[in-house]
């Protein structure tokens, strides 16, 4: 059985891994996703009391039957390079710790930590840039966190922060009916490609949420900060619209200055999906591995404090490789430099209101006999 | 305790690992690694029956009370970016799946692999190579293997190839006092210098032992292929003296010609070591965890079948980064040119006889209750 599912990973990874560049911008120079990531720093930081308080009040501290060396695995999927995912990892330990230290009668696990990101993420400057003062052992596994990752019942925490809005593909509709010609995302198009898009999301978080169950020790926990929609929200102005209509709107550009053909831009689609609260409660139930400990809209920042060119190096470091992949190096940079000067001259377009997204703070337990 | 270690660990980590370059060369260019490991896949062929039918002989499959999940966990020490590390896996994974599938009582595990090298080594490459029909869950380690990796009792197999000749670093008494100048290795030299380079193998080769017996379950096994010398063969000619006297007769010919000083000659020493299997019997009996069920020579084909080209790209990918760290880019590939004129000029240098190293298999049992 394991063997079968095992087969069905490796085709999938086949497509979603060596075929597209779902990663962050590596290395660390100017435009890296490590320099360029204080934004995802903020949810970390915005989501500590609550992660603090959901661990201190679900944590159960006699697991060790499930290992009897005393244990405590972590793992973060879509990890990225760092640095936040540290900042993440120091976040689960230390209200760990802290319950295993007033409980007075277990002894405090050993740790390891496991980073997870696609094949293509940069692991090496990962590594380079692990703290020095970290008291736990490291590991990374490379792969889809829509697959199997780890063995059965091996993990006690799994975490993972903006990272569930990339799906594993386009929808299959989506390409094949072109439904989407014109526009490089569902929001804002036609009610049939949100359609399709909300699909391939449905497949694709119940097939991260099937993973998990497997791997999570009973009683695991797992936290996960999500980008979302609030409910009835979906069609509505919102900052990652406005963000990708300009992006559509710097395309268009590129099309009329004849760099790339409209074809080109027809067959681009972002490969994301902002799911509603009672979406996400709907496919956590239907999985029904899990109980729901808490959802949660955190309180952000405005991203537009970045200014337009650190909102635009942001972007970039998130969104470049898709571009790079899709259209070549030369046309993604003067895309993100059209789009650096859209924000320049029209600073209305930084107002505080098209910028806040939605991010929702999900913690759940693996049910069983804990 | 753990703590403790931990921090020594780290310590020792910032100057073995940031500092020094004890890795083949990365990427999978015509000097890379990955292309002229031809000579190391052939120690793992030659260890295969011998591999096989040790584990056949030792492998307990009644260990599930340490892993009621019944995952059966592989590190490779020092495994570089591959693809030698692939095959060397898989040439543990048949013989213990065989055990498993013969015994009929227990069901086959599920396999989660550690790939492990120093935090400078090219993961990328690795993970990018990875065997797309591979059965197993791939982790990777990153670190020195003279330090703690893995939790307490979570490895089933530990397995290290042609790597434990790298000490973690050169011997302080060779440094401080000066005692190797005008050479580049102990092989040949004073006795003082063979002697400083076989304490720090000593406790390099021991921190090894004491790291791998806490991280193996009780029952677990290791296979080392270690380059060594026969017993009263350690000041003779050997191949290794042969290749190590060449290079440094190229570092004399760059001095001679004015772009290196001799001071920078006489401040760079190889970091390597070569033990006679009596040193390392006593090495591992005085550790005193680990049952001996093997120890044996392996029968290999000679490296100067490669020829001049071939000989020279593969010393080059495995000891380039050593000169490059210490020399400069440029220095280094001069070298390594003179290196090859030296081996064209003079075939008789290829003879057979100068290129049979010895290489030690090492079959070693944790103790323990099982």
């Amino acid at each position: 059985m394991f063997v079968q599912k095992f087969n069905t990973d490796m085709e999938e990874k086949k497509f979603s891994e060596t075929s597209r560049k779902h990663y962050m911008k590596g290395g660390d120079g100017p435009d890296s996703y490590a320099r360029n990531s204080e934004y995802q720093k903020q949810v970390l930081i915005s989501a500590e009391d609550l992660i603090h308080q959901q661990i201190d009040e679900h944590l159960n501290i006699q697991i060790p039957r499930f290992d009897p060396q005393n244990t405590f695995r972590i793992a973060d999927f879509g990890c990225s390079i760092g640095p936040n995912t540290f900042y993440a990892v120091e976040n689960i330990i230390s209200p760990v710790k802290n319950k295993y230290e007033k409980s007075n009668q277990n002894q405090t696990p050993d740790f390891q930590v496991f980073f997870n990101d696609l094949v293509g993420n940069d692991f090496n400057t990962l590594f380079r840039n692990l703290p020095s003062n970290r008291k736990y052992f490291v590991a990374a596994a490379p792969g889809s966190f829509y697959d199997h990752l780890f063995p059965k019942k091996s993990i006690n925490f799994a975490h993972s922060s903006i990272a569930l809005q990339w799906l594993s593909k386009i929808p299959k509709e989506v390409i094949r009916r072109g439904i989407s010609k014109g526009r490089i995302h569902y929001l804002g198009g036609e009610k049939e490609v949100k359609e399709a898009y909300a699909a391939q999301h449905e497949e694709d978080f119940g097939r991260f949420l099937n993973a998990r169950a497997d791997e999570l020790v009973d009683g695991g926990l797992m936290a996960l900060h999500m980008v979302g929609f609030a409910d009835g929200d979906a069609f509505s102005l919102s900052g990652i619209q406005i963000e990708y209509e300009i992006l559509q709107s710097c395309l268009e550009d590129m099309v009329e200055l004849g760099k790339i053909t409209k074809e080109k831009v027809d067959s681009f689609n972002l490969p994301h999906y902002f799911p509603s609260e009672s979406e996400l409660k709907a496919l956590i139930e239907a999985n029904g591995s899990f109980w729901i400990g808490k959802i949660a809209k955190l309180a952000l920042p405005a991203r537009s404090k970045l200014g337009p060119k650190g909102l635009t190096l942001q972007i970039k470091a998130t969104l470049g490789m898709l571009f790079e992949e899709h259209f070549g190096n030369e046309v993604a940079e003067e895309v993100f430099k059209l789009f650096l000067d859209k924000l320049v001259e029209r600073p209305a377009l930084l107002d505080h209101k098209y910028w806040e997204h939605t991010i929702y703070f999900v913690f759940l337990k693996r049910k069983g006999v804990n």
